[in-house]
């Protein structure tokens, strides 16, 4: 499949970007709303790749164009960017598959990090009401531990949990975790059951912050 | 430490009261509105240590006379019962170091469960507001796959979560849930963060009922 990465020059879409690239035959699209920032780094993860003995061509595009090019288009971006982003790239996803939002709202004081979901729930759903009605979306990678998914010399073994309401579009997310060495996907449920799983990556930050050893933990289900 | 589990003939307490009695030297003590109901559960989990070749004595009593007894006080008991507990149970926290709360509010819809805290912001400050001032609360065992912990013959493999803002109470704690063997404490952060804490658990049941072979599911953290 074609995936593009809005949003992919940040944390989250760069270790996607590469485990795809790396671990699976997917054509991987950067999307960035700087279309030169896009290429930039769209080379170094080739770079990246090439260091690793696999050559991959990446591209880069600003979000619209990535998105126009893709099968499965990822929000890779922070939470109060996720409906603008949404909104630019709307007209583009008459042929996308399925829209993945790994977005979660969250604030800071000096206790650590909240979990604070929009109005409508959660990121998820919000990203679900902003969408065009024909392309479903499935909440997916929150809780990621964004600098062991960067890194392809270290095993990911960790779980992502996806909430859907349309059954073939979490299926078709699901193949695609499932791609991902080391990266096991469970079905959390509907988007309504979308506050649960991103309230957990404030608690990983808490956890981090909190306990020696945990600086960039995730989570697994056993 | 004399621990009284309130609510200690419901799975979660009983799944204490059993790895405490068998781990570790802490007398338990099994609390109940039903005095008569504690002390037959108290006798059931003495058969059962018994039958792993462990002697323990377990005293079963009503939960202010539990309360009275106890250095710490866990209040195993459905959300929705808390306050009540604490009410019923103030005046004998005098000399008690700890209030222990692994309660979670939760409902459940046609989508699955859904995390519902209390207005003041979780379940476990509820408990913080309701207990005497002099009395510190730590939250914890909120997330226990009840019927692995009710279990002795499994291996736990699990982690559980603290959220304090009494240094002293939460270390008390930690302790404590460190002497069962298979559970590994940690620090979530302060009595702010328990929201995050507790909406595991609605998670948690949503991927037993989602995914195969996760019937009791647990979390760990790495």
């Amino acid at each position: 499949m074609k995936i593009a990465l809005l949003g992919g020059t940040g944390d989250i879409g760069q270790g996607l970007a590469l485990r795809w690239a790396y671990d699976t035959d997917h054509e991987v699209i950067v999307g960035s709303r700087d279309p030169e920032k896009a290429r930039e780094m769209a080379d170094e993860y080739e770079v990246e790749l090439s260091s690793r003995g696999v050559d991959r061509s990446i591209n880069g595009f600003a979000n619209e164009m990535a998105a126009d090019r893709a099968d499965v288009v990822v929000l890779a971006v922070p939470a109060y960017h996720v409906r603008d982003t949404v909104e630019a790239v709307a007209d583009r996803l008459d042929d996308v598959d399925v829209l993945v939002t790994p977005a979660v709202g969250m604030d800071r004081d000096e206790d650590g990090f909240h979990y604070k979901p929009p109005g409508v729930g959660s990121v998820t759903q919000l990203v679900a009401e902003a969408a065009p009605d024909d392309v479903p979306v499935v909440g997916a990678f929150h809780n990621l531990a964004a600098d062991r998914l960067a890194d392809l010399g270290i095993e990911l073994d960790l779980d992502t949990l996806l909430v859907a309401d349309d059954a073939d579009a979490k299926e078709t997310v699901r193949l695609l975790a499932d791609g991902i060495v080391g990266l096991r996907p469970l079905d959390a449920g509907g988007l309504a059951n979308a506050a649960e799983v991103e309230s957990l990556t404030p608690l990983l930050i808490n956890l981090a912050m909190n306990n020696e050893g945990m600086h960039d933990v995730g989570v697994t289900f056993e």
